[in-house]
């Protein structure tokens, strides 16, 4: 049984996904050392440094099922040390003729650097995979929604009208983006490590530089122009990426939060919830928008600790590097989590377009001022304009009436707009300014630019 | 397996204590939420809100063995509901007539949030523990090592002497204000939640108010003037706290990992590391020291995530309010492994006086330059001794002579200086100002003020 | 002109208080500087350290009137040194007799840290006056609103009514918990600062401990224990009380700008503005609501640097020690700006009563299924009575009805719940549970517990 | 005067530059409104849209010469709007023919996000120059001291030999990448904005696009997709990268301040101090150094809130936006400082060779453990020959012997390892491993991978 959310057996559902966690899972994660170590045997035996034999016993032993976990825990506790325990029972595992040959001039630091991105590499794919269903769903919202009329809001208040499809382009849009810094993030973090105690692989004498490149293509990682030990902007630079991917998702989240009010109403998660509240069976709560808000505050604060474990002192810091070892993991588990949701929601995403119009009829016609106001602008000036139509719409306010009848009745406005004129500046359908344009534009993109 | 590093079979005792996870373990969270129930349907039965015999029932079988957690994982999942599918699973542990009667009226905020402020409440009591056991450590090398000389260092220079026992003495008047912290914040965490869906109660009618204090009063909590399920100062407050308590521990680490440098060595910890390095086998390092920093900043961050999480809008915010089920459990458990492990660190700490003597003398007196000023204030008055001081120990320092040798040779200051008082004002253990007394007064408190 | 928007002369009264700006505005720093100066020779030449002629004249020169700042400027430039620019000015300024005795010892941060105990102290003083305004307006709306019915919310959907008093209880009953921790904090963080290099106060000999007493009691701060200079904990407590009192406000402004929304209306900033949107004349922005979120968030990340503070290395650390320089006076002034302005949104908010009800009523009384659930609890049991309900209110939704009409429908409700029981249980102010009491309870409340 | 420290007479200069603090400050800044007004409204005569006289005259008249600062802040404070103050002083200075055509339409997000976008990118040009020096200054480091030889330290602790010219090499490849960091973010950040109220740009009707291009080339920015009223990636983005980039340098300066403690005394910052400490004549503190950490703290955490503000509700989100306005300018200018200070400590870095060798040689030849051990190796196995030489070594340590004694006295050691090879292995100039080559290498790249 486990304390962390993130391994819940009853709510680890809502805190990662399974194809992500198991990468980090500790059996997985051992199993990963194992492959490293394996593949550090080869490409030494292929430039001569161990024999050849030692390198396929450590192919052929190096299992975490040959491995006894509990007996690795108590040894690492016993000796201290973060990869002796690990060593010591492999050693046992493997025949004699290869346990002097495992492990071979490495430090943990090449190991679990080396693992840290490796497993980054596949948390990539797996986002760019989810985030990329996201851009496509977006972008159907924004072409199938370029014109359906709803509330713009500023400040929480209703402005003008725009179109769904404009918000769902909005979004598309800045996903997108998010599709080029993963991509561009990539080869940064990509890179094998592995520089021995102090960086300079001072145990392999000539052959370090080889056995670096031929350590990185094995593993199909970038081979570093010098060990990043104590380098670790790569990191720092991925966890940022995945802030921005959830803070986007926590956007989305929130937005439909906030539509989805009884008061509102103008969308809502696909998916009926099977039980609505305990105590008020009525309600039907958004539970994914609301959770995508709580993962992206609880993602955010690791781009902090990202950057302060830059901060390396010397050769090594355990100080700024292990605390890597424990917010990597949960930011990968818990995007993970936040892109797959997010993508979910915006594929599943109800919209009621006569709520849309409703809402907007219930301004009164308010909404319109700036149609209004650019009408009485070629005659007035535009901010004449502003203060005639301010005004007036205050009254109106007031006396809570519709702008139509409002403006209709002040003669101050009446004098200078004809009627025609007044009758298309109070029609919602007319002022959505590029709106439908932006969202076709966005919906027609291919390809992320 | 788990994927979280608290969870850890080989790491986990480096993130944690076995005492505080275990509070924590999914298991022990539902049989303490299994009390909390059953509290309420005695404090329910006491009241006359249900029937004794259903009250009796749920503490004769509300017992997580009773239940198959796995299919309350599953239930989970299928409601989407947070406690549901534990209702259900423990309806069917019940006899008939108790099923209606269980959880009656109560929300799932009532039930976590009073598990979270009983949880707190004893993380607080093994807190203070350790806290109180590093404070007597920190007195207890102040009084041994009031007259221990040794550099004091500002800006990473040496500075004047102090003593070790003035710095540890500092760190004990320290953790003794947070002894303070931790018992103000309890009355402000230790509370129960009874507020049903909206916080009102109505569910219970007439009967809310008496309820709530009866619920309390069982389970030793305080029952709050009003619910705070949208009020969270009190999970921030805390989530504060034991940020400064960590970065107090954190301090005192990055303390001993400089001054164990083996240029410096005036300290180590105490116990022999069974192992060194794999690469490099006379390395002892300051492991412990060194965690605690590491801990120090992984706690940090969620005083942040806390104060966000005190904007919850309306009646209940499911984005503000998960994220404290993420950070409450992280924060305590990391910080139970800092106070501990900083308190045994204190408790074993080597000193070594002669390599602190000897540091001070390697500085061959320059570091004696205030004192040396300060007599020749008398005559100069401060501000143009500090210019004649300085111009010589420059001087000294460049011709690479001691600043006894340098100050002898240099007429200005030989004319207005005695020979015995630069003796005396070159004398370390005469330049160490109130520091033994301050040390003293420390090591003499015997309970926090 | 200045960079920095607490110093914009368009924009800084969003920004902070002049009150509080002024007393970090650099020529009043420094005039309080050069008054701690005065205090320290007064009580050095009480105790015989100085003569008191020289104090005296300390007492006539030591003005910024008499100091040229712009040369402060260029002596600190070119010395480096945080203080010696403003020490050899001020010499200039002093008659002869004084000039070598001003200063007298003391560090820089001696002169700083007392200062900002000083500062801190007024500013809590501040805030606590604004803080209890708050506390009062809060206490008045609870008192006046008590039975104010309005609809309840969780998840931002609409659960039972609750009333705006009751609301307006949890923020009193919040504020004046920060009352409490005001009070508390204080005396950790009002002390006098007094340590010279090192905090042994070497320079003064036998007197050092007389003197801290002196200096201390004539400012009106605390003696500390010992010197505090690697002592942060005060800071970073006092930051973190400051976060926790501006996220309160900002909490409360989240709910105004939210309860404001046109679709909700149901309060509203006292204050009409002068002018609303300058594209959209109809609009009212909720502007100080809105502010009060921005600040809580500009002014929350501060607290995790003041922990960050507290690592500090050896006897003084300047990468720790000067964050503070920065961090402390933003987040007084802009804390003071949030109190101020929160104190003034509670005292002029405006609630429209008629809106509350008709919201309430246009959720058709679906918001009544608890008190329905509860009355069928009766006869079939709290969960049998939750499924019966829950199926027929999303029946009802689905036809479109209301919820009354639903329930008479539906025989399986119809044959267990009398017409009269059913007749009560759909009626909104018989479901307020205990909110009016605990809204009565709060506003009674004379002084904060 | 000021009240903030980035704005102090005494002491801005360690908290910004002049070049960067004056893009904002406030007069610049509304100067660079005008400009913008200006392009605005030729971009708009240019397709028709307002008279082209009108036009001209803004471009004779916007100037903030023309304008009463003062004036504009009293009208910001009565309007409680961000320009209309600025609009309604403008107005006044413009001809009566240009008054009702200038801010034709567009509202305060297009303004001050354009102005965002164009001062961004001079800060970026700014920050390019200046990381350009540094990396050029590492460079040359990292060639001059390929073969320098110094004692690298992991975990404080004395590891093998490294160069200092490879420690150089590190920080020069990560500075290296901050510059492809900075060439990528730009073209996300150097867009126009231009959406009018809503981002629909309704004002403008058809003209709507053309404008938004028009507008856009003539600013020398990047014509947006959308508008990104609500899609603040890019802001966060910057603030992200420049958190790396401050954070590389507060490495740098940790490391300086580091190896500059008297007890190691291996580099030191070039510039003689003119004044040391006041209380302490004799130390020169890494006051550089030091301040690089302190800016990296005080940077960082602006990513947290940048992250924070991506979270925009609805179409404008005057909570999440208006933070921007407080955190850009804050990070631009002490990013330009570090920057700053961080070029030039690298292009007068003192490195002190014989110290460095001298502190090797203190550590009498046991940070040779690691060859010492690879020769044995050879006979023994590796993990076999880690525990003779562990064993020999905290042996050799406690008798307090060299490590060439402790070994030839090690009748396991001496039978297995001929004289010459022992005698080659405890050579401190052939341990280097790569570490020469890497540092070459990094020093022949011409530009930035």
């Amino acid at each position: 049984m486990s304390a962390h959310l993130i391994d819940s057996e009853i709510y680890g559902h809502l805190w990662g996904t399974d194809e992500v966690r198991e990468l980090f899972e500790e059996r997985a994660k051992v199993q990963s050392w194992l492959e490293i170590l394996t593949v550090l045997a080869e490409a030494q035996a292929h430039l001569g440094i161990i024999p050849t034999r030692a390198a396929e016993a450590i192919r052929a032993y190096a299992d975490v099922d040959n491995l006894d976990l509990t007996q690795v825990a108590t040894l690492t506790r016993e000796t201290g040390h973060s990869t002796l325990g690990l060593i010591r029972a492999l050693q046992e595992a493997l025949p004699e003729g290869a346990r002097e040959w495992v492990y071979y001039g490495a430090t943990v630091q090449d190991l679990t650097d080396t693992w840290t991105s490796l497993v980054l590499t596949q948390v990539t794919s797996v986002l760019r995979r989810d985030v990329a269903r996201a851009v496509a769903a977006g972008r159907r919202l924004a072409t199938r929604h370029a014109d359906t009329v709803m509330s713009g809001r500023t400040h929480g208040q209703v402005g003008l009208p725009i179109t769904f499809g404009f918000k769902a382009a909005v979004w598309s849009d800045e996903l997108s983006r998010h599709q080029t810094r993963l991509e561009q993030v990539l080869p940064r973090v990509a890179r094998a490590q592995l520089g021995g105690g102090l960086g300079t692989m001072e145990f392999w004498g000539d052959q370090a530089i080889p056995l670096l490149t031929e350590f990185s293509d094995r593993l199909g990682l970038g081979a570093p122009g010098i060990p990043w030990l104590t380098a670790r902007d790569g990191m720092a630079e991925f966890v940022s990426v995945l802030g921005m991917v959830t803070a986007t998702f926590g956007k989305i989240g929130q937005e439909v939060y906030q539509l989805q009010r009884p008061e509102l109403g103008e969308v809502s998660e696909g998916g009926v919830a099977a039980v609505g509240s305990i105590t008020m069976p009525h309600k039907i709560n958004p539970e994914i928008s609301e959770h995508l808000v709580t993962l992206a505050r609880v993602v955010r604060p690791h781009s902090g600790m990202a950057l302060e474990a830059m901060l390396h002192e010397h050769e090594r810091d355990g100080r700024a590097w292990k605390t890597e070892w424990l917010f990597l993991p949960e930011t990968c588990i818990l995007s993970a989590a936040a892109v797959s949701m997010g993508s979910r929601l915006l594929e599943g995403l109800q919209v009621d377009e006569a709520r849309m119009l409703q809402n907007l009829a219930d301004r009164k016609g308010y909404v319109l001022s700036e149609p209004v106001m650019r009408e009485l602008s070629t005659v007035l000036g535009k901010h004449a304009a502003h203060d005639v139509v301010y005004r007036s719409a205050r009254r109106g306010l007031e006396r809570g009436v519709s702008f139509e009848e409002q403006l209709r009745s002040d003669p101050a406005i009446r004098a200078l707009v004809p009627d025609a004129a007044l009758r298309a500046a109070l029609d919602v359908t007319r002022a959505l300014g590029a709106a439908p344009e932006f969202a076709r534009r966005a919906g027609r993109r291919g390809t992320h630019e």
